[in-house]
C-alpha cells in the first residue's frame, strides 16, 4: 500500500522544532509532524498546587486546545460554548501525565510549570506532536530556572517523545496523518522515554478488534518511531 | 507478595453479577468486583444522534458518575461544580468505544442504548467493573429490543470484558483494589472480547517507566482476568 | 376506590431500611417505599460553612439526586447540563431544613454533617423516603461522633419522618405511589417529629384548589403516617 | 408584643397596586406591602413550550429575581455567577403554580404569558407581594388578549392572593416585615383563591416544631389576611 | 425632518433625576431619559478587590442589566441563560470606567463603590442615561461616607454626564430615542465631565462611513447636550 | 521624548502580513505589528444566523483571543474559567463591526464568513493589528467565494485598517506598543475605510480627562497611519 505523502509504512512525517518562538514564554516551540502544527509554551510558577503545598515537591501540567480553523472545517471555540470537551480534557491530561514521567519532583522544588499546547492546525497526530514538542520547551523552561538557580541539581531526569502507530487496510503504519488516522482500523499513541521505555500505551480498535501479533508489530514501529523523535529533540536542543 | 485480602497475583476479586436490578431500565445490572459496586442501566432510544440520522445505523454511548459518597472521602457532586472533570469525560468515552466494539450498527437500526455506570461503591476498577457490567445490561437491552422487533438478525457480535493490571512492586498484579492502585508503579486497563482480542490497551507509568518485558507480563495476566471474567458474563447470561 | 397495590387509603407501602448499605460513609442506608430506592449516605465534616466559623454551632445540609434511569423514561445528568434544576434544589433545601429540626447545634460543636440522598429507583414519594431514610443514616453518623468524642452530650434532640398524602377522586390517600401521584388533585408532602410536631407542611392544589376540611383530612392522614414510619426508624435503629 | 410599625397582630401592611407601570408589557402591575416593592410584568407570547404543542392548551410561566441592591446588604447577580440559586428557583416555581390555579388553560388556547416579578426593595414577604402583584398583571395581559379576540370565553376563572403568617414569640402574626421573618419560629406563605380555598400552603418551623393548633392559628389569620388583599386586587381592577 | 417626539435637533428629552428612590442604597437614583428608566443604586464596601489591597487607593466599579420587559418583547434572563451577553459586559465595563474619571481613589482610601444600573423600561439611551443617573448615585453615596469619616478630604474631583448624538437621514440628532436609534447611520455615545472634557467617545458607523465634519458636528451636538446634563445633575444634587 | 524602539511619535511599527499561513482556512492571515502577532482565518459558511434566514443577505462575524502565553505573565484559559470576558467580548464585537463596513451583504448572497483572530503574541494594539489582518483573510475569503461563483458581483466594496493613538506624558503618539499603552493618558482606537472615512472611534481617558484639540491631534495621527496601512493591505493582496 502505497502511502499518500510517499513515505514508506515505518517512517515519520518531516519533523521541524523551531524553539524560542514566541517572546514571552521560559520555553516554547513551534513543533511540525507534516502539516500539523502545535505551538507549545512553556511557563514557570513559583508555587505549586493548594494540595501540593509545604512538600517541596513541585508539578508539571498541561493544557492542550484546537484553534478553531486549525481543522478542515471549523470547530467552535470551547470558552464559547462554556465547556471544555472530552477529548480536550483527554489529551491535556495525557500530556501533563507524559511530561511528569521525565522529571524529579524533588529538584525542581515547589515551582510548577504549565505546557499549553495549542494546534496551529491540524493534520492527525496533534497530540504526539504535542508531548514531542513540549518536551523541549519544558527542558527550555528548565534551563531558564536553572540559570536563576530557582532549582537544586537537574530536574530533567530524560526526555520524553510521543508517535501515533495503526493498521490501514493489514499494514501497520508509524505517524500517521489525518487521512490515514481516519482510514485506520487500529490507532495507537505510544510515549516513550529517551532510553526506550514506555510512558503511555493507548491502543484502540476503531473498527474489528486486534489479536496480539499486532499489538506487538504496533508497538515495535512505535519504538522506531520514538527513537527517531529523541534523536531530532536532542538536536534541537543542542 | 501478599495481597492485603489473601489473593494470588494472578486471581481475581469475588465477582457477582445481578440482572434485572432497576424496575424501568431495558437492561440494568449491579455489578460488583469485591468492594467496588456500580450500577449499569441500559436505556433504548428509537433515535440517534443528529449526524447519524438518515444512515440506517444505530449508536450506542455511556455515561460514568460516582456518588459523592462512593469513594473513602465525600467527593463534590459535578452537577453542583457546574461541570463535569476529565476523569469522567474519559471513562465515559472508554465505556462507548468499548462497547461499541461488539456491536453491529446495521442490524441494531437507527436505535441507540445509552449506558449509564454509576458507581455506588468504589474499591479500584470501577471503570473496569462498569464496562464488564454494562455489556450484561447491553446484552439484556438488545434481548428487549429483539423480543419487540426492533432490529433486524443479532446486533451483539461479540462480548467485551475488562480488567486492570499493574506493578506493584516488582509483582505483576490482577484486578486491583484501591490500595494496590494507589501503590502500583504502572497501571494499565484492558478490554477484550469474549473471543480473546484487544478492544483496548491503556497503560500509564505512574512512577518509573516500564519496559517491553513489563508490558508483555501485564497483558498476559489481562488476558487470563478477561477470559474468566467472560465466563462469568455467559455465566450469568444463560 | 381500589387502589392498584390494594392498600387501603390510610396504609403505607411496605418500608425497608437497611443500614449499613456502604463501606466508607459514616451513615448509609438504604431506604424503600415500594418501588422507590433512596440510597442516603451521611458524611461528617470537622468543619462548617465560612459564615458559621467561629460560632461553636454545627451544620446540617443535604443534596438530592436521581440517577438517569431511576425514572420510567431516562432523565439527562444535571452535571452534562451543567446546571441544577429547580425540583433539585428545592428537595435538597426541603431534606437539610427538616433534618436540622432535630439536632442540636451546640452539641453537635463545629462541624457538620453532609446528607446525600440519592434516587436509584423512583415510584412517588422520594423526597419523603429520602427524609425518612436520611434521618437513620444521621443518627448513625452522629453515633459515629459520639464513640470518637467529637460531640458534647447528645446531638439528636428528636426524630424526624416524612410522607405524602393526596386527594384522589376525591379519596385522601396515604404514600402515594407515582401513578396516584399523576393522578392526585392535591399533593402534601408533611414531615413530622417523632412526637408528633410538624416540621414542614408543602400542600399544593395541582388541579382544583382545596378548602379548609379537605386539608384537615390530609392532615390526620399524614400524623398516621408519620408515626408509623418513627416506629419503623426506631425499629431499624434498635 | 408590639410590631415595630404599630400593626396588629392581624393586620397586614399598607399595600399599594399601581397598574400599567411599564409601557412595553401586555400588563404590569408596581406592588408594594409597606417596604418590599415587586414589578410585575406579563407578557403575552402566541406560542407555548414545545412539550404542550398541538395540545390546544395554553400555559403560564413566572420567573422571580431581586435586583442586587433591593436587601439591606448587596447581594451578588445570579447572572454574574453564572447560576440561579435554589431559593430563585424555588419562588419562580411557586409562583407559577399559584397563578395557574386561576387560569382555564382551554380558554387561554396555545398562547402562554410569562410573569416577571422582579423585586425592587425587599422588606419581607417578597414571594407574597410577587403573587398578589402578579395576578393583577396577569388580568391585564388577559384583558389585552381578549381585546384581540386571542382566546375565547374568559380564561380567568379565579384570583389568587398570598401571604405570609408566622409565630414570632408565642403571637401569630399577619404578614411580616423583614426583621420579624428573621425573627419567627415559625414561617408559612399561604396562596388562596378569591373564593377562599387553598392554592398553595407552605409552612417552615424555622425553630421550634409546631402543633396542630398553631397550624391551625396561623392558616385562620392567613385566611383573613387572602381575603383584604383580594379586596384591594378588585379594587385595583376595577 | 420632524422628530416624532416634537423635539429640534439640538434638544434632549425631558429629564428626572429622583434621588433616594431605594431605602437600603448609600445612593440611590432613579433617572429617567424620556420613555427610558434606569434604577441606579450605588453600595458603599469598606474593601478593595484583591490586586489592590494594600495600595491606600479605592475602586469604582459598575454593573448594567435589563430587566426582561424593560424592551419591546422579552429578553430572556442572562442569570437563566447562565451566561453575560456582550453588550452588557461591553456597557457595564463603560460605566465603571466612566465614573473612576471623576475619583480620587487616593481620597477615597482601601473603600469601593459599586453602582448597579438596572433598566426596567428602555426607549433608547439606556447606557447614557445609566452614566448620567449613576454619578448622581455615587455622589449621595460618597457624601454617606463623608458624614461616616469613611474618606480623607473629598474623593469627587468633577462630574460626569453622557448623551448619544446620531446622524438619522443625514441629521445629526441629540440623544436619541429607540426609533430614532434603530434609523440612524453612524451612532455615538459621549461621556464628558462637568467641566467639559471628554472622557469616552465611541463613534460606531452602523450603516455608511462617516467623514471627520460629520464627527465634528456630533462632538459638537454632544458637548451641549453634556453641559445641559450636567446643570439638571447639579439641580437635583442641591 | 524618544520611544524606546527608535521610533518618531507618527511612526507605525514594521508591519508584516503573511498571506495563507493555514491550510485548511478560505483566508488566513499571520499578521505582525511589531511584536504583536495575530492569526486571521477566515471560514466560509453556506448558511446565515436564524434571525437572517430568507433575507438574501449575508453576514460577517468576528471571535478574537488570546493564547494564554501571549501575553507576559500567563492569562488562564475563557475555556477552563466556563465563560468568556468582558474585554474578549467587546473586541470580538469591534472587530465583527468594523469589517461589515466594508462588505456588500446582498452581493455576498446568503453566506456567512467567521473571522478568528487568535493572539499568538501581544504586544500592545492587538485589536487594530486584528482588524488590518482579518480584513486581508476577509478579502481572500471574497476571492475564494467569487472563483466558486458564491457570490454575485463583488461583495467587497472598501477595505478597513484600524491603528492606536495616545497621548503618552503630553506627546500624542501613534500605533502603541504595550508599555506606551500602559503609560498613556489617553487611549484612542481608530478603524477607517481605505477612502478615509471613519467606520468606529473609541477613545478613552485612562487618566486625566482630554480636550477637544487632544481629540483632533489624535484623529490626525490615526488618519495617517491608516492611510499607511491601507497601503500595506493593498501591497499583500496584489
Amino acid at each position: 500500500m502505497a502511502r499518500e505523502d510517499g513515505r514508506s509504512p515505518g517512517q515519520i512525517r518531516p519533523v521541524t522544532i523551531t524553539r524560542d518562538w514566541l517572546a514571552h514564554a521560559e520555553g516554547s516551540v513551534l513543533v511540525e509532524f507534516g502539516g500539523t502544527k502545535v505551538l507549545c509554551a512553556a511557563t514557570v510558577q513559583d508555587s505549586v498546587p493548594r494540595w501540593r503545598r509545604g512538600s517541596g515537591l513541585g508539578w508539571i501540567t498541561a493544557e492542550y486546545a484546537m484553534l478553531p480553523r486549525s481543522t478542515n472545517t471549523r470547530t467552535d471555540r470551547e470558552s464559547v460554548r462554556g465547556k471544555i470537551g472530552g477529548r480536550t480534557h483527554e489529551i491535556s491530561r495525557l500530556i501533563g501525565r507524559s511530561l511528569r514521567a521525565c522529571v524529579d519532583y524533588k529538584a525542581l522544588g515547589e515551582n510548577s510549570i504549565v505546557l499549553d499546547c495549542d494546534v496551529l492546525q491540524a493534520d492527525g497526530g496533534t497530540r504526539t506532536a504535542a508531548i514531542t514538542g513540549a518536551y523541549v520547551a519544558l527542558a527550555d523552561a528548565i534551563g531558564w530556572m536553572r540559570k536563576r538557580k530557582m532549582c537544586s541539581g537537574d530536574p530533567l531526569v530524560n526526555s520524553v517523545a510521543a508517535v501515533s502507530v495503526g493498521i490501514v487496510g493489514t499494514t501497520p503504519l508509524l505517524d500517521l496523518c489525518y487521512t490515514e488516522d481516519v482510514a485506520a482500523e487500529t490507532d495507537m499513541n505510544v510515549v516513550m522515554t529517551g532510553t526506550g521505555e514506555f510512558v503511555e500505551v493507548q491502543g484502540t480498535a476503531e473498527g474489528v478488534p486486534f489479536d496480539r501479533s499486532t499489538l506487538d508489530a504496533l508497538l515495535d514501529l512505535a519504538a522506531t518511531g520514538c527513537a527517531e523523535l529523541t534523536r531530532l529533540q536532542r538536536e534541537a536542543l543542542s
